[in-house]
């Protein structure tokens, strides 16, 4: 049986214009796990890693907000907070879209941990935006006091930056790779609980943000899947995207998405990332496939129909 | 090897005067997580359920305190987020404590959904008090507009009051299963996210607590463990608490376990519940025992030392 890591964008979970709540979260969750169902129902073995920046963003916005009235968390433990809640919803829905196609596979959700390097460079310059907006005093007041990353976002306010290290170790994998043949895991949640390695072994949430496909891509590295799947909002990746001359890629190698990326062809913080990631997983896997399209695309484009695939040669 | 659903009260998690933040609550998990790395040691296979209730209302007190911010989150979702949290934090520092007794053993949080029935007699008469206090004007506001239940709570002002429920089934369970020979599982935290059937087979999050050590007695029945261990913060169950003739109890039969419940020498929603559950559980598996004591008796108790053993006969 094939199996594949799921990596799911952020319009899998929220509807852009749509209400934040929790409410609305999960009808749009529901929608989506048709579509995952249908990959299972295929008989593909899944593994499911989310996003997390809107819901992370609101549960650090309400810590804080009420920070008078309650102490607000480290962002570690909001990551934490996040993988729960939306791993709570992706579970509910997936089963019963499962079960409405008679197929009886569990779900779950783990809580996971990803090990950084304490030396990444993202450390060094922070450029992720977390939480709510400050004015220059409390912003400058933050730095003092907590010793935050802050920038100012072009007349918006100043808000706090951290890094985007890269994932270098999933702490839970053993039981991902327990439970991965005859279970759909939910796993890497947000990219994953960043933590660092002390010199005794133990762990240490950080401030941090990793980037949910290169998680994924790791998570597919060590569990020796078949392929990475990437979903995003477009059915394929393009270049002189939204321009006259918009081409769409049916396949490309890494040596030709290398160049596209030299070309500065994908954007950074959007497509880049997913691009990188599916050309990492090619490159330590040259007889696998990465495929990145959309949501409802997802099974043609394992059958070949559609999306842009990327492999190694 | 013998199997034992540890239940870790609320003193496992947090300090009862210490600050309610996230890093006091890691530090005193830390502790815990020495206990029971030194059970596993001793070569018992175990699953690890935990309460949640100062964490829960306080991630709905933040979320309800935010609520002109970013929308407020159902109290299912709250509890999605508690086991995030507490799972996190206990995965982290157990797995810790287990290396530095070079034990090798996996370690992780599951979500965990538990169905209640919809028929439950608690859902007529709520009893818990969650989240903050409002005024009379509030409360009376949030009976009309959002048909929750509210209580008086004698001069502090007016709570949300949701059911305590009667845990059916672990919807996670044959993950449980899967993992529990090979790793330690952190599962059904808070009593389990409470959740209810649906005609169609779905399910549903609805507002209640399960009580956690009825969560734990479940699971102890249904992964079939030899033991159901519940850690509270005095080494004894007694009877005539707190009074000259105080009495401590080593061992008590299911019938005599009976008869205390009925002098009423148990506080409810204190050491009663934490009884019942073990009263169920021998009483379900009448050739096993369960073991109510303090976390850090908790091995003296496995070996028999101390602790009160409740049995069938």
């Amino acid at each position: 049986m094939q199996k594949i890591v799921v990596a799911l964008g952020g319009n899998a979970l929220q509807s852009g214009n749509g209400p934040a709540t929790a409410e609305a979260q999960l009808e749009v969750v529901k929608k989506t796990c048709e579509h995952i169902a249908e990959i299972s129902g295929r008989g593909y073995e899944l593994a499911v890693v989310h996003g997390n920046g809107p819901q992370v963003g609101r549960i650090l916005l309400a810590s804080e907000t009420a920070k008078d009235v309650t102490p607000a968390m480290p962002f570690d433990v909001c990551g934490a907070m996040s993988q729960g809640y939306i791993g709570y919803h992706l579970q509910q829905a997936l089963k019963f879209a499962l079960k409405e196609r008679n197929r009886n596979v569990p779900v779950v959700t783990l809580a996971t941990q990803v090990v950084v390097d304490r030396d990444d460079p993202g450390f060094k310059n922070p450029t992720k935006p977390i939480g709510p907006f400050y004015s220059e005093g409390e912003a400058k007041a933050m730095v003092e006091e907590k010793g935050y990353a802050v920038k100012e976002d072009a007349g918006r306010g100043w808000r706090r930056v951290v890094a985007s290290p890269i994932p270098k170790k999933i702490v839970e994998i053993d039981s991902v790779r327990k439970l991965w043949e005859s279970t759909i895991v939910i796993t890497c949640g947000g990219g994953g609980i960043p933590v660092i390695e002390n010199e005794d072994g133990s762990l240490e949430g950080v401030a941090a943000v990793i980037d949910k496909d290169f998680a994924a891509e790791l998570l597919a590295e060590e569990v020796g899947a078949d392929a990475l799947m990437i979903l995003t909002e477009v059915e394929k990746v393009a270049v002189n995207f939204n321009k006259p001359n918009q081409e769409d890629i049916a396949h490309m190698t890494y040596a030709e998405a290398e160049k596209h990326c030299e070309d500065g062809q994908f954007a950074p913080g959007s497509m880049l990332p997913k691009v990188q990631a599916a050309m990492k997983f090619v490159k330590a896997n040259p007889d696998k496939k990465a495929i990145i399209t959309s949501l409802d695309k997802a099974v043609d484009a394992l059958e070949g129909k559609t999306g842009t695939v990327i492999t190694f040669a």
